[in-house]
């Protein structure tokens, strides 16, 4: 059985989306038990509009405080004690639950998690690692390729930029299964000004690095190609790089929409617009890839994106379920160990 | 009559782009002077391939060595002296053209002109800027906003940043014809860490500046909406930018041509395809935008994509016209001078 603590207020739509999302993962996975964190009354209310609930597999913790979605984190940190966010979090803290999914406030889930859980030793800051979809240009097979870090680090070192590296190898083998993830650096084409100093330190570390499989530097358009299955940048960059990506889908399905509105044969056009546009969204949507974590705390947290509705909340709980089942930070702090040595046994939190 | 210095050697297809590109331009434009610079045998045997080339208005002018496309800009610089791409970009110093244009090597081409036609006083770095499309979301038009720099300068401090906003709103107020052009920062979304520390630096100079539309910061996902006419970033965050975007309509395009040959009702849904991917490809293709503007020079210098066929070559000619027209190298002058005041009458270089 794996007891999941859920954020039940977080999220644009709050416990419209966390509640029949979690319900939703209930019915899949039977060896799931979730505690729901929210304001009791709200959550019971909420609940109490579906059938088929799993009692047995619910339980409710009250907490009297919501974490805004603007809101600044150290404010949040400071003076919201008693959040959903907060007390979810503390109950991975405290055992009684393996880990923590929230569709909450980002740079506040990020602050909190590393105040509460602290960091695996040797990792020095987490890293925020999402799937990218793809497809291999040989077999046209999907692909997803695994990029950290999405924003939680604006400047980072190339020791940082090795970690992330690290963690996001240990995590696509064990929990995407991949044999020895090839591992990249996202830089930009120019030979002469091959990227800042950080990045070309970091190649040189990842190379004489065995336990990781480095294949080299990416470039922003060699993203979508199976060219790699984990792609290192900073948090700025990676942020950049895809809110790009979704201003670019967005963009075009638009241009695709107009494209068959403004035509003639516009019925049975209208018909193929939709099996177009459904393709293309099921291939780019982020609702079933929903779930990025939180690397490098010694527990585990799951961001749900904020605008999830129920179908993507109850993903973001199977991405959860997944990292639980291969106990992820401790393989994390085990390839550390190894890397890094014996000097590590001891916690520095 | 304007007089553009042609690199007819430069870029993936060479002669086999320029040449025809060049004559394409000579047609539509009856008062446009080519100067095609090249090893002259091979440009003679090019142009022998067609009628009704406009003798009277073109020139070769003779360059014995051709830049490749890999080669390090540095070495380029030192070592051919001769090349097709120095040669042009000599006769726009020494005002036999007004323009060059070059589908040769960026990194090459921006190093050459650089140490060949110098800085304008007062700026600091040159800057590549290009149009990104886009469409408004009320009116549906389609839009175009300039992005710079876009890989000339990886690391970039906030003067830097000011410098590169200045020239891009002087260029879209007289290239593209924009009242008051609105100026964004590119930045990422999270509030308290919003923005590494040149960028809020930047922030604050732009907000004091009143000859500067300046309008605040955008992200990756607001590109594409209208939002702003002109967006500023360093080198390396513009070039990873501007790859994404690449790469994202090309994967979205090989979804959706899939997501076609995969279905039942295939021979109309391939002419309904083709019209689809048409649309999205007139609409995001560099073809027609070809053309990026080095500024900051003090001369006119176009870098045309390296793998520019004859039509796109063609409409970096036209880019390379429009600045000429306007004297644009003198016009960012004048504003420089205005707002940092009469020391700069005084040219460092």
């Amino acid at each position: 059985m794996i007891t999941i603590a859920i954020d039940a207020m977080g999220g644009d739509a709050g416990l419209k989306a966390t509640i029949p999302g979690a319900l939703n993962a209930l019915d899949n996975h039977h060896d799931l038990k979730l505690i729901l964190v929210g304001i009791e009354d709200q959550v019971r209310a909420s609940l109490a509009q579906f059938k088929n609930i799993h009692h047995e597999r619910i339980e409710i913790q009250n907490a009297t405080e919501v974490v805004a979605m603007d809101e600044l984190p150290s404010q949040a940190l400071r003076s919201k004690k008693d959040s959903s966010m907060r007390v979810a979090i503390n109950l991975v803290k405290e055992g009684r639950a393996a880990a923590c999914v929230s569709s909450g406030n980002t740079g506040a889930l990020m602050a909190t998690s590393r105040f509460v859980l602290k960091m695996i030793p040797g990792i020095d800051r987490p890293a925020i690692i999402y799937g990218i979809p793809g497809v291999n240009p040989q077999t046209k097979k999907s692909t997803l390729s695994q990029m950290l870090d999405l924003g939680a680090n604006i400047e980072c070192s190339a020791q940082h930029l090795f970690e992330f590296a690290l963690m996001g190898s240990v995590r696509a083998s064990f929990v995407n299964h991949i044999a020895k993830p090839r591992v990249a650096l996202l830089n930009i084409g120019e030979e002469e000004m091959k990227g800042l100093d950080n990045i070309k330190d970091a190649a040189k570390m990842l190379s004489d690095c065995p336990a990781i499989n480095y294949i080299g530097f990416v470039e922003g358009n060699d993203l979508f190609w199976d060219k790699a299955d984990v792609i290192v940048c900073d948090g700025f960059i990676g942020n950049i790089a895809l809110k790009t990506m979704e201003g670019t889908a967005k963009f075009i399905s638009s241009v695709v929409k107009q494209s068959f509105t403004s035509s003639v044969v516009s019925k049975l056009q209208g018909i193929l617009s939709f099996m177009v546009l459904r393709n293309i969204k099921s291939r780019l949507d982020v609702r079933q890839y929903n779930g990025a974590s939180l690397l490098g705390l010694k527990g585990i947290v799951i961001k749900s994106h904020g605008g999830a509705d129920s179908i993507s909340f109850a993903s973001a709980i199977e991405a959860a379920m997944k990292e639980v089942r291969e106990d992820l930070p401790t393989k994390i702090h085990a390839q550390i160990e190894q890397i890094l040595g014996p000097e590590n046994h001891e916690d520095p939190n």
